[in-house]
């Protein structure tokens, strides 16, 4: 084939997959209503090209906590759950742990009277849980882990708890050109190891909490080491540090569910463009679970307040959503 | 158009885009020699379907330290000729400087005088020209050093002095779906600003040493705080922590140039399957600089003889590259 005819062809190409695709509904699992309105009049206002809020792709960066808002986060953080596991599956090998607290109280399945002690007892918790190994080491447990533990109330597998409009919703945007990141307050390598299957999200687009870790040579062998000292907490006020250190970009949408996104949003929303805030609202106690200015867990009671006050999208999950979890998922 | 015509049209556009390109020569500026060799032989095997060592384009992921290995180093790396400049710009706001080293030093020219006091020094002078800003700040006044300043001994821009031949590697390889990024010592935000117009890096693809911030709301508008604390030196053993952290995924090529990029290599080639390591190696000094086992600045020695022992490519720049910078630009 000659180089101008090849031309005129790949031209022609581009010029037909640009053409829009046949609409399927992408937002099945949403009532129309006022949020799946605002996030479609979004996505059509920035991916317009020639309109005045057009941006393009490269820039097009949504960033969404995880816990509560791509999946639930009740009676506790699924990590936690996690954590609890480890320690079971470890107290052949600390002895010790029958006397000592926060553990003996979780051996004897008082995780209230473990939690007694406070941000400490749940530090020693996940050090104790999620340190020691090598980052494959870790990786292959949580694989294992994700893979057969089930949520207690539900019984379901902890990936059949991610909401399905959520994924609908990340996969629309995608579809739309945009980068789909989690900021979230969960374990950068508790999540990597599953995100892609389940969400899509590959794990150069996770950020999230960490601990240290360290440089060895094993027997010749290079592993790097999980220390027991945390690195980062990315939570509140550290999630737009994390965006800032990770992406380099402000996103120009945000995703969140509680007061520990609050300062992601703000962050997003205050650049300049065209700009997009969303906060789950868990408002469905027979579905999964309603909660908001008082719960320990996820609280929603100041992002509410300035969700209010900017019209930032609340999605009301009993009324927008037609089904909570994927169908038969378990 | 008819779904089905439309898929039909599509499969047959997806079919010609993948029609290998008329080959023109991807490395012009390349001697044909072992690296050159080395380098198209294994993104030949790692690309080629079926091929026992195909790779999946999601991880081809390749590094790049920067200093010595994208662009030059010598006498000085770059970013420490922006603190010199930063240092000369501040000084009106610094009367004390006039009498405090190690800026008195510097203010008189004397910048051998200035690093006596070694890495001591060195840190003041770096946290005095990059914190107390806010990132949006730092970035524009990066933009506007790099867009002018020019390098002392050669008289062109900074960006002028990238070597040429690692620009078509860059392009050779995302061309063939790798995803390059680049790890350095360098400051992450230092090289942000200009890597995606100078390299074709984005941001987000950027990992570097980096300071910690702070998220603030200044009348309610907010913004990230650069503090004079370190946060992370991403150099030797901090290399793969940074990869790890950043991307989540370990490369399967990695290109450095220094002992500082040793771990990087080491964590890079430990992988299973198909594995590349390169390490330019500074032999020119009539077009460039020649240095390595006794250089203070990009010390190459234990990992030439790793490099040696292991097979790993070595770029002789004097013989294995026909032009070291891009022609015309300064």
């Amino acid at each position: 084939m000659k180089l101008a005819g090849r031309f005129a062809l790949v031209a022609l190409c581009v010029a037909i997959l640009a053409l829009p695709a046949f609409a399927a509904d992408p937002l099945p699992s949403w009532n129309d209503g006022k949020a799946r309105q605002s996030i479609i009049a979004f996505v059509e206002k920035v991916t317009k090209s020639g309109s005045p809020d057009f941006v393009p792709p490269e820039a097009r960066i949504a960033t969404f906590d995880q816990d509560g808002t791509l999946w639930a986060e009740q009676p506790m953080y699924f990590q936690f759950f996690f954590a609890l596991d480890r320690v079971k599956a470890l107290a052949p090998q600390h002895p010790e742990w029958k006397e000592k607290e926060p553990f003996a109280s979780l051996l004897k399945g008082d995780v209230k009277g473990a939690l007694a002690g406070g941000e400490r007892a749940m530090l020693e918790i996940v050090m104790a849980t999620h340190t020691g190994n090598t980052t494959e080491e870790f990786e292959q447990i949580v694989k294992d882990w994700i893979a057969t533990a089930k949520h207690p109330v539900t019984k379901r597998l902890y990936t059949g708890m991610i909401y399905q409009p959520m994924l609908e919703l990340l996969a629309y945007l995608r579809a739309n050109g945009f980068n789909t990141y989690i900021v979230s307050g969960g374990g950068i390598e508790f999540m990597r190891p599953w995100t892609e299957t389940v969400y899509g999200i590959p794990p150069e687009q996770v950020i999230g909490s960490s601990i240290k870790t360290k440089f060895e040579l094993r027997d010749g062998k290079p592993v790097l080491v999980r220390l027991p000292e945390i690195n980062f907490i990315d939570d509140k006020e550290g999630k737009p540090v994390a965006i800032n250190q990770h992406i380099g970009r402000r996103p120009i949408a945000a995703f969140g569910n509680s007061d520990g996104d609050l300062q992601m949003l703000q962050w997003t929303t205050a650049g300049s463009g065209a700009r997009f805030a969303l906060l789950v609202h868990h408002t469905d106690a027979e579905r999964e679970w309603a909660y908001d200015r008082t719960s320990s867990i996820g609280r929603l009671d100041k992002a509410l307040d300035e969700a209010q006050a900017k019209g930032w999208t609340v999605v009301d999950m009993k009324n927008d959503w037609k089904i909570i979890y994927p169908a038969g998922k378990r």
